[in-house]
């Protein structure tokens, strides 16, 4: 009947879950951002399926990095909403203060995690607003997404650099080219292989 | 009987002021983080004054890009300290979660501004917990300084580099060197001239 | 009558020549990066004049930082095109490889001294390549611009950002409202009054 | 008796064996790479072994990101060595000049793909130079390892970070908690356990 608390460890599930839970809750889906990464790689890969681009997504945000960054976002958007951050910085997120960078900052920690081939794509959706940032940036909703437009840009840039990555080896094994596989890539097209995924 | 908002918009002073108010309310002084730079820069520059890395540290604490990430990060901290955030968030922030590190990503960001050089300086410093790091990271408090310790060593070691760049713009001129001054650094120098601050 | 080789010490004003030198010599003019900024600004200040924009782009230019990234890219571009650097550095620079992203490390170097809000703009120039970046990226000329197109756009961007800064404290000034000055912009102003520059 | 050049496609095979050829020409092991790692986890970690950090080091160079940046670098280096650099940038990497910080630019972009738990890292064993970046950091040698020394501290660094997050999904399994995998680390996990690796 004690009152111990148990010690702290990280609960990666819970985090991992909790990611998916606040981007559905915010009105974001796997489909829309998988959608942002076709539009910025059909032109260099055309049979790119908007299948591909999902499980790209999902991969990504597998990465506890991107997770972080997503839900540290997305607390700080919806805390704006309620009107609970202090002045000034309430004014500055709640106003999408064009001289407040801190969104950038949180969105390009995910870029980052897939390198740097990834920084162009990123700019460029973030400032074209296709498809789902349009939505996400409309200030007459009374919602407030000024973190979650620039993770969501931040999400299909590191799907579009994943992509790059993974045509190369793909394309290396198909001419019967030499390849070295990166990072865990040998022991992830092993398990595809099995799945029938990749 | 109107509901008429006035327009946003940026209120700098405002903004600054925040910046110390929270600082000092959160239990850190200018000297203090004066300190971390005179830690970590007197065996380069023997005769550097107290007096100079407190100004140096008002300089970086004047820059909006620095300003944004130190009310973010204390923000959080704060919302942590009141149990206001989501689970997981809560329990990582809370816990100073070793695989979360976003406070870093924040951190950082205020270290870039004054360059590359001193990224050595912000991870020496978080590590070895020098002066009121240590306190900052003191777990028996009840306080959450996840965010504020990574800061205010990034503050540190941004004074560092602006020092280092200042004392090579110094050297030259006393040595009678040419000298190619940095973006406002004249101007800086003619001011200061007038006050006799530098 | 010894060979004494003088001790090092840095020269910031030879820095700061060849830095202009060898844009320069590389066939790019501050006009056209200045041209690259009105084209990221002119929508958000419609009285901005390239001339605003020439003098941002040489402050840019002033940066220690900026230099250093801008000198080490233009030589490796000059290697290449040289076929001086070992094989398979020089096929991946040779042919502006795109799994290889040293050249937006150095770029994005420049855009972070200015602060966050230039990410998108790097981004989004980088990908349209309007202007001078569309005769960079020729590649019929056997020029090799593997890093400087990527540094020209960055360089662009970091002046759109230093822009968007000055026009915030112009703005307060003008209204007579409360202004916290970033570090030496009052110094800059007393300066540029005296001069009746800015 | 043509002159056809086959045209350019990336040979990742060659890029990671250069990468690996160019460690070994510029006299650094992986064992000390993994030495460094050892430094810097088995206080954390009392039953890491220096066998699973040369293993980790290895996951590290066999990313694309990684292996451009260290060929980059090391390309620098001997350039420098050979004088072929241009005037002032020769002068600069030739006495790693403190306001010159491309090579911790590129050292960064190493420890980003692992997140930023790293950073701590890396600045702290590019302060201390322990092991073998004492050694490369003697100036008496005629060597110069200017971007070296900083690209080995951010592989090391990187390898912790990985390592860290291992640790965590090990942790997880072994006390039969819920846990979620990062990408492509369920697939990495079948593959160790039919080899007995990991």
């Amino acid at each position: 009947m004690e009152d111990i608390k148990n010690p702290y460890s990280l609960n990666s599930k819970a985090v991992a879950e909790a990611t998916k839970y606040w981007l559905h809750k915010r009105g974001v889906t796997l489909e829309e951002i998988a959608e942002l990464v076709l539009f910025l790689q059909q032109k260099y890969y055309p049979n790119l399926t908007i299948e591909e681009c999902v499980h790209n997504v999902e991969m990504v945000l597998s990465k506890r990095e991107v997770q972080n960054a997503v839900l540290t976002g997305i607390q700080l958007d919806v805390l704006a909403e309620e009107g609970k951050l202090f002045t000034p910085l309430q004014d500055m997120i709640e106003n999408d203060e064009s001289l407040y960078g801190v969104d950038e900052i949180l969105a390009f920690s995910i870029v980052n995690v897939y390198g740097s081939i990834g920084f162009t794509n990123y700019g460029y959706v973030d400032k074209l607003k296709p498809g789902v940032l349009e939505r996400l940036n409309d200030k007459t909703t009374g919602q407030i997404h000024t973190y979650l437009d620039d993770i969501v840009g931040a999400v299909a840039a590191a799907a579009s650099s994943r992509i790059a990555h993974r045509k190369q080896a793909e394309r290396e094994q198909e001419l019967g080219l030499p390849h070295a596989p990166e990072d865990t890539e040998e022991a992830a097209r092993k398990l595809a292989a099995e799945d029938g995924l990749e």
